[in-house]
């Protein structure tokens, strides 16, 4: 049940941000094998006065198109978590048509008992998840 | 000191979000054992477009009233965080009266030395908490 | 690539914001060694009814003026982040004018492989940190 929050600035439409949302979880969709319903989300619209990046950062340009990603989700091996990046990257670039410079993301990852919604449990003694079926 | 972000859909009362935000608290009260006044909060209330969630999750019916909790706190067992959530849950369900199936939470639980705040200090050699008595 | 969110009431001047925004990023800058374009912020600005607080905790009041910040970044000592605690507090005092009473900070440290930005990269088998030089 990964979630994520992305932070941009105000001023595009709603179809733009729709877009930003439905590709990042399309590509969580292709490299995390997860359900196709476990889609939970967050935009934050900033002022210009409340979101600050550099022009260039590292000698490389960036825009006010610029997005800040934060997912959190269960712990994956470094060589998947960057798979998994370049993945959404792409995604962005295809819809609605983001530069790869003007995205930066990063990752939390609470442990698997740190999560709670109904329909789900996990063990405290292992750790593991347990899936509740639903009516079971 | 432990604080929490909410996150959910514009719309609603303020004196909804008030019973949200005070039942989170209450159900921290009475199952972490913090003293009255550690209540630090913030709730997010977003457009259609910038909160999404699938219908149903796990086969479970999801609707508009769902929110996020992101807590940060100091680690606790796993058993601990358990209760803390189910009363957390509970204290929802009475007061604004949610459904527990619309309520999703999780943890992140930086170091104790990751907390700044006058009034408390962290011994850098120990990583232990020392409470600054005010005035003294 | 450290990056922070604030959290505060609204009501605010723009340039109050924008000076706590720069007196943060002035104080990473003295303490961290950070290069001078590294600078990502975020900035959100709630109601009264979404943001709560005590108004003493610990037995010291607390102001409308109340800031939370949450920084996340690479690991760093226990020691270091003490001292970066201190010279951001003492940036703020400074401009724009906050009481060390309404700042609250947290420090999140994802894994250098939890973070994604065109311009670098990370080594997925020992985790080090590869900064691509610009048409390079």
């Amino acid at each position: 049940m990964p979630f994520f929050h992305v932070s941009m600035r105000k001023g595009t439409s709603d179809e733009h941000r729709r877009a930003i949302a439905d590709s990042i979880h399309q590509g969580m969709l292709e490299s995390m094998g997860l359900p196709e319903d476990d889609f939970f989300s967050v935009i934050h619209e900033l002022d210009d006065a409340n979101f600050r990046y550099p022009a260039t950062f590292w000698g490389i340009p960036r825009t006010d198109a610029m997005i800040f990603i934060q997912f959190w989700w269960n712990a994956r091996a470094a060589v998947t978590k960057q798979i998994i990046f370049d993945t959404i990257a792409d995604r962005l670039v295809e819809s609605p048509g983001l530069r790869r410079e003007d995205i930066i993301m990063n990752i939390n990852e609470p442990a698997p008992e740190n999560w709670w919604i109904v329909g789900r449990e996990v063990d405290p003694r292992t750790g593991t998840d347990r899936r509740i079926k639903p009516g079971g």
